[in-house]
């Protein structure tokens, strides 16, 4: 397995698909709101979804058209998350698809819709089925940057990551957008992530990769612990790179491309988090198994008082070492070590002597490692998530529906 | 059941105990940080600690010092949690109880040993022991109102409640007293929690009456969502009031007394939260059962998105709902209501017109009521818990240790 070009903050267009973004008119800002990408032919289609008992209807539409495990087009609209919109809002998602499925001569069902944004509120059907309209125009090769804008909400930059890998002198290309920046100002709920390979993959072999992708990526960042309506992962595998089929060592490239570019994106969206100034990586080993390192790790990233600390330069291991405590893992304190932006602060059940002033200097660091080794196992995960600060409140309690 | 006369912010003295509370020097600012309560005759005690794999010593010593069922003392320091203190700790604690016993004259087991503030700093025992001497000397009948005062951290003020109620022309008392502000800056750990009272009860009675109570009163409120190493609440119960042995209608009226005083304090606890504006009162109804109803009142709670809005007086119902989508609790979204300020702001799957200049000025009030009810069942459960503010992040990022 090597060979792997990745690069973040990218988007290498991968072959046979084009995008646009355009401003439709939806946002009263006026900025972009409106993103479309569309393989020219059949692509093999997956999808990972909130698991929130309360879900927005387009989540729904592109379950349902998911299960031919095909697709070609993918829309998307910010400003509005058509999310506790009843069963109007099922008729707008699915309406959407119908309409655009017209415009691009495609069957509804290999459409899926994205929406994300205000919730309960309508979706402005005309503004939006006009833009698409407009959208299927202005398709290119070119369009990634816009669309990458156009999905934005409350992000204050668009995410993008690609990764690229050679099998027998031909390129293969995996790229994502993504959006999110917490669960969010005020309603602007959701993550969405957005994959496109020209790599030819089975619809149940690209289910499965992205699947365990997303496990530990997406799933491993928090910003505030809460998980939107809309919460949205689709990857589209089209095959026009020319490489027909990826099996044994290819097929570990692609994966580990594949984890790259979903890693990459997470990351973006954890240090985007609202309001924060520094993005934190928590790794977590030592435990029973990946699962309990994850609720650790997931633990720590969500308490506010790890979080505050961290924006403070709190070298503070007795706030991380708590929140490790209350996961509901069993572990043995004595037999646990943390350390902060690579100091040890703790061992054998107390605080071990560091140097304090190099530590709050070290803590001026845009990324800050915090290891945690509970001493009780092999299982072991990395969680990204940002630090709480005045601007998260002022962001959250400021702007009111 | 009836009777029973309860008052908040009180605290009235049950009969055959003494207290006092004073500064030793644990604290540098010279304020109280020693609390002592006696019984002046066996008690039946029972106490409920935290379940966080990481506690402090003193929460190791109490549970071996319950196991007989009975107690005389409770001493209390602010100012220093005894925790994450290795071996050295657990023999500080022991030390505690034995120097105290000698200066009451009682077993060391009679003696129950609670710490709070700064996580991983050894206890400084000279300041302490002496302290506890002093406090010998200077027990009295009148002295809980400095007790109430010396158990306090970051709380901005003395939490206390009482009830009393008659059985055959004679007043039985259950006061208590608490602490607890947010799981607290920094490392300032804990909520602490004492109950005492002259009824005669068994140790077991005792035990499952105390158990009962806090399941619906310090566990159903959240600051943070973070649980401390250190949470502990005890209660003694000593028949001083002279009526020997509760039963039948008086028992339950005991129960009843005593959930009052609990939730009494929680809520006082939940008001305090640090940097808090408001308290928040979440009623959930219609749940699958009572633990469904806690998991999603706690989870609406826990939710800095649902805190910054009552923070910003935005009666947003898309983020309740959401908070409570993502408990793990099975229900109907379409079969949801919720209100605010006793405002209903969302049913059958989508918002419901409310009058908005009206909701934002009742959101001015100093208790928020928001009001779930799941249309899926009779489990009911209400949680407290307060804003999250600027003075929140401020409190816990800018302290640094």
């Amino acid at each position: 397995m090597g060979g792997i070009q990745f690069e973040a903050h990218v988007f290498k267009a991968p072959a046979g698909y084009r995008a646009v973004g355009l401003a439709c008119g939806i946002k009263e800002s006026g900025a972009k709101d409106l993103a479309l990408i569309v393989s020219d032919r059949e692509a093999s289609a997956a999808g990972v979804f909130t698991t929130n008992r309360v879900h927005a209807a387009p989540v729904r539409l592109n379950r349902a058209h998911l299960k031919s495990g095909t697709a070609r087009a993918i829309i998307v609209n910010s400003g509005n998350a058509n999310a506790c919109t009843g069963e109007p809002g099922e008729q707008d998602a699915a309406l959407t698809a119908q309409e655009l499925g017209k415009s691009l001569s495609l069957p509804a069902e290999d459409v899926l819709v994205n929406s994300t944004g205000v919730i309960g509120v309508p979706l402005p059907m005309d503004t939006l089925l006009k833009g698409a309209q407009d959208a299927v125009r202005r398709l290119g090769e070119t369009g990634w940057s816009d669309a990458a804008e156009a999905i934005m909400t409350t992000d204050t930059r668009p995410k993008t990551a690609s990764a690229t890998f050679e099998v027998g002198g031909t390129t293969v290309t995996i790229s994502g957008m993504a959006k999110g920046a917490g669960m969010i100002a005020p309603n602007m709920a959701t993550m969405l992530g957005f994959i496109v390979t020209d790599a030819a993959l089975p619809p149940s072999e690209l289910q499965s990769q992205l699947s365990r992708s997303v496990k530990t990526s997406f799933n491993c960042i928090t910003v505030d612990g809460d998980m939107s309506t809309n919460d949205t992962v689709l990857a589209l595998a089209n095959g026009a790179s020319g490489i027909e089929h990826l099996s044994g060592a290819d097929l570990d490239t692609f994966s580990a491309a594949l984890d790259q570019v979903c890693t990459g994106l997470a990351r973006q969206i954890a240090r985007d988090g609202e309001g924060a100034t520094k993005l934190i990586k928590i790794h977590v080993r030592g435990a029973p198994d990946e699962a309990a390192a994850r609720t650790v790790g997931l633990s720590v990233a969500n308490s506010n008082l790890v979080k505050t600390a961290i924006f403070g330069r709190d070298p503070n291991w007795g706030r991380i070492l708590c929140a490790a405590g209350y996961a509901g893992v069993d572990f043995d304190p004595d037999r646990t070590t943390v350390s902060i932006v690579n100091m040890p602060i703790y061992a054998s059940g107390r605080g071990v002597p560091f140097d304090h002033d190099a530590a709050v200097e070290a803590l001026g660091a845009e990324e800050i490692p915090i290891d945690i080794d509970l001493g009780s196992g092999d299982g072991e995960a990395t969680i990204y998530t940002c630090d709480l600060t005045y601007d998260y409140v002022r962001i959250n309690a400021e702007y009111t529906t």
